[in-house]
């Protein structure tokens, strides 16, 4: 525990919102639908202000987890500034800029591998962030995909 | 991505045996069998060298998920360098030195919260461990529950 003081609304989406910008993994925690327990990857994503974009290959657990049953929870740590977001992936092939953005952010370009690649969109609908106990209260910053605020 | 070379299995032993003593925090993904999809949040443990003791509040999806379906994967992060286990989490009421070590480690007493808590026992059955691209080769480090090397 640091003891800092919560942090009130505007801070954390301020705080939160560059994290989204910032940051280039997240943690995707998915199920799929073969009741194999959940499972849990660190992925490069792109952020364009409104959804994810990330990138796995096809026959990847995440990738038949997500083509199998769509939701997806998705975290930026570390795990003492957390934000957590909830909301269904959706496979997506994206228009050929926001590819070359994908790599450019991400470092690499899955349309060059000769493994086969599934992207998938996230729209969050719902996106909490908090950093210690003290902030448990208050750590919603979106709900049904509106921003509070 | 760093450019560093990959380390051998040696290493990445040696790390990852300091990180599970040193770190506090993991991410824990579930899946009840309820069809929720896959949960994740961040928890403090205690590592005694061959298990993971975790707690949370008795209502929380996560404890329902593991009652449920003990099947968990957890995660030491950063993103960029990672340790990933997987095992059973069984429900357990820890001797109260156990209780007393995991209160020290965590800075938090669930015997002493108003609020009814469940410890979870989680002794690893496969461990990995890379950071980047260049360690995927050679990530495993424990197989079947027994170390390799």
């Amino acid at each position: 525990m640091t003891g800092a003081p919560p942090r009130g609304l505007d801070e954390r989406l301020r705080d939160t919102r560059a994290k989204l910008k910032n940051d280039v993994d997240a943690w995707i925690a998915t199920s799929g639908s073969t009741g194999g327990g959940a499972h849990l990857v660190p992925l490069s994503f792109l952020w364009d202000g409104t959804a994810f974009l990330v990138s796995t290959p096809r026959t990847s657990v995440t990738a038949r987890n997500l083509l199998a049953d769509g939701r997806v929870r998705l975290s930026l740590g570390p795990t003492r500034d957390v934000v957590i977001v909830d909301r269904i992936a959706e496979p997506v092939d994206p228009a050929s800029d926001t590819g070359d953005a994908f790599a450019t952010r991400t470092g690499f370009d899955p349309r060059r591998l000769a493994e086969p690649y599934q992207y998938f969109q996230i729209r969050p609908r719902r996106i909490q962030a908090w950093r210690e106990e003290n902030e448990l209260r208050g750590r919603d910053l979106m709900r049904d995909s509106r921003w509070l605020g």
